[in-house]
């Protein structure tokens, strides 16, 4: 049976700011990125996403990310390979720590927002966030854009990947994501975004905005936990997906 | 042979900012009390701090302060328990992940600054700081006030304690340090401070201020690495307790 | 005609985090108290937070806190008046900044959180809040808590000082209010709660828990504008005191 | 007589941290670019910093630096010019506050580091910040690099501005700064460095890399503060230039 990996981004809140509905969301998915305290995220916060996760058993991801908590972790940064090593290292002994005490562990790491991004793009930034992760943990998962340096970095150094698709933006014909400044980039019909999950999943392929069929694996989907409709599409995604025949299991048991 | 550990606080640089001479002062200590980014410290100076402690063979410790960076972690907070146990976990982690991709192991902890010192005079802080050190990692040590809570939380939960003593405060009759508000708190003359240590060690007992000597038990010392003669303190004393016959070791080698 | 004024605090969003539901609270209120960026707040919420208040004809005031974002500065900390001193001067900056360049003024200076509580307690930290405030600027009015050393730090230094009372808070006979860790501490009746301002406005008296009348001075009312009611609250209370025959108005033009 | 002003960025301790040696230098400089917390300085370094100004007769000027503590600032980040608005409009406001309350007032503005850089070649993010400082107050000075897109939009809202040149670094024949990634970036020689100085001051012109002379317009120097030499340096270049029959003035007697 085809399996997929859905994974949202988790405790985002911080202090007296709540951020997301990650109670409900963790019912449908099977894999928890969460945040580490630089873009967003406290470590009360962890605890208690880490306590959900475990609980719900959905797999315990680190999501680290620039510290730029003002920003979300979302505006680019120039950072030197060296300091994208140091960050990842970090935030990932806050997840493990939290794991450990809980009597867990933890299954993958993906980077967040501008970190991600710069990524998927950088070679050198790539490598060295998966040299970190693979140096604290070489049985850790590493989630990436799918076709991007991030995921080539973690095979080259020997970690497990996950190639990640996402449900609500459009591709180019060279595979890559259309970009946010395009006013076609996002995809805003709940069935047209479940229907390219469903065919990047069963086909392994998506459909270019250029209307161009191009290769794409999908090991995991990245659904998004803010916004009105958030929990809907959760349940949305994950009851069209099985009634599509594919099973939603978390990474470690797809991989 | 009588042994006692040295320690220090270590990895207080931040970013551009330069503080101690870690490098050097690592010579001469065997216990290292690592910065972990909230009072003092980021990840690449852990990274550098941890690499050092190895080469010189210097157990590795986490040094969790609160949440104050420009008051480097000196000025009381109200925190809950909860917020105590959660301040320590995550920054266990952040320790932890370096040892653990260089390769090493942590040894112990030791709250810092206005966390040490609340910690001391508080049993529930302390239950909660010893319970966070217990749940990551059973087997780490954990550094208090000679004779304060920290160290009768430790034991409670079950971990192993270290009871420290400074060399350069005095001690009041009930075996308190004199309050820094008091003129004679600091003992200056450095070969008056060694006395006092020598006999601590070796006489499990301290001469209070008012002249009446009080039992104490010394497993650990502490000294600075900041100020102008700390290289200089660090290697007399170090020098000194040898012409005693008192060795000096790792924490972990003696309890 | 008998005036009082309506503040409650603003401005308390960060980054892509959301608090408190400020443009509808501001048709309601006289005196808006907005967080300058150390315990919430960022320099574009107090943009749009200063241009909001001017475009409602609310008194901009300044509402400085401790530096502890993810406490929300409703932590105690042990800070010298030196420190409340700089932490005061350099937040008014902050507000007096984006006034100046939106064609405003500040009307007003109100500690938040635990910076109110330790000041209306402590003469030496209040006398360094009111010179704070009174070197920047001499007109500035001082918010402090009815009859505490907020209020008598800033007569002293010859600052017009607003006493302010709550709505939704009991008192005790000597004035102050109930501790929260008391089970009568709050009013969740708002028709009780608005009984009890009415009174304090128009009477200089408040029953305290112990039944006994006890003379208070209603300069300003603070209402909250988090929580789930806190909109209709905020009208509700409006609409009172008008049929009380009570004028709602700036406290700069009460004074 | 021939005038230029020499600057220096001042004020970068932070906390425990010590950074720099303002109070000498001071004695050789008469433009001091005032960190402002959020690159490095905090409110305490700030006051003491405005008082040695007022106290040396130095012009007080605002630094404002992206919120990058730990990579103090210099490390380009994707911001809007919204976003480059409302730091500097807040950044100055810290500063406004201390010199008012001492009794002072602010001369000009100069972006720190990255900040800096990134506004020297956009054209859009140059127009932010001069608003933001026009519409606090028409009256500061802009600082940016000769020739920058800075010093364009300064002109171009009507702000008065301050072209910087520097003594330690080469240029190009397009009249910009060799990059520092060019091993020839730096000039480490002080007579050299102080020759090139004389020239862009006297005549208007500098030597490229490539020996082609360049027009340049030098209103300002630009002198370092850290560094082992810097307090040398600075009264060698102060005396040189006195010895070449040029008066070093503030800014603001000067255009």
């Amino acid at each position: 049976m085809t399996k997929v990996d859905l994974n949202c981004d988790m405790g985002e809140s911080f202090g007296a700011y709540k951020l997301g509905r990650d109670e409900e969301i963790l019912d449908f998915i099977t894999s928890a990125n969460i945040a580490c305290g630089f873009h967003a995220g406290d470590p009360a916060t962890i605890r208690k996403t880490v306590q959900l996760a475990m609980e719900k058993n959905v797999g315990i991801g680190v999501h680290p990310g620039l510290q730029d908590l003002v920003g979300f972790g979302r505006r680019s940064m120039q950072i030197s390979p060296q300091e994208a090593y140091d960050l990842v290292v970090y935030q990932i002994g806050a997840i493990y720590a939290f794991a450990k005490s809980e009597g867990g562990k933890i299954q993958h790491v993906k980077p967040h927002g501008a970190l991600y991004n710069m990524a998927a793009k950088s070679a050198p930034l790539s490598e060295a966030i998966a040299e970190a992760i693979y140096k604290v943990d070489p049985e850790l998962i590493l989630f990436g854009l799918a076709g991007g340096e991030l995921v080539k970095a973690g095979k080259k150094i020997g970690l497990r990947t996950a190639n990640e698709v996402f449900a609500d933006r459009t591709y180019q014909q060279d595979g890559s994501l259309t970009p946010r400044t395009d006013s076609q980039a996002l995809i805003t019909n709940h069935e047209a975004a479940v229907n390219q999950v469903i065919q990047m999943v069963k086909e392994g392929k998506v459909t270019s905005l250029q209307g161009i069929n191009v290769p794409i694996q999908a090991d995991t989907i990245c659904i998004h936990g803010d916004g009105a409709n958030a929990l809907d599409f959760a349940r949305y995604i994950s009851d069209s997906l099985k009634d599509a025949g594919i099973e939603i299991a978390k990474i470690k048991e797809i991989l």
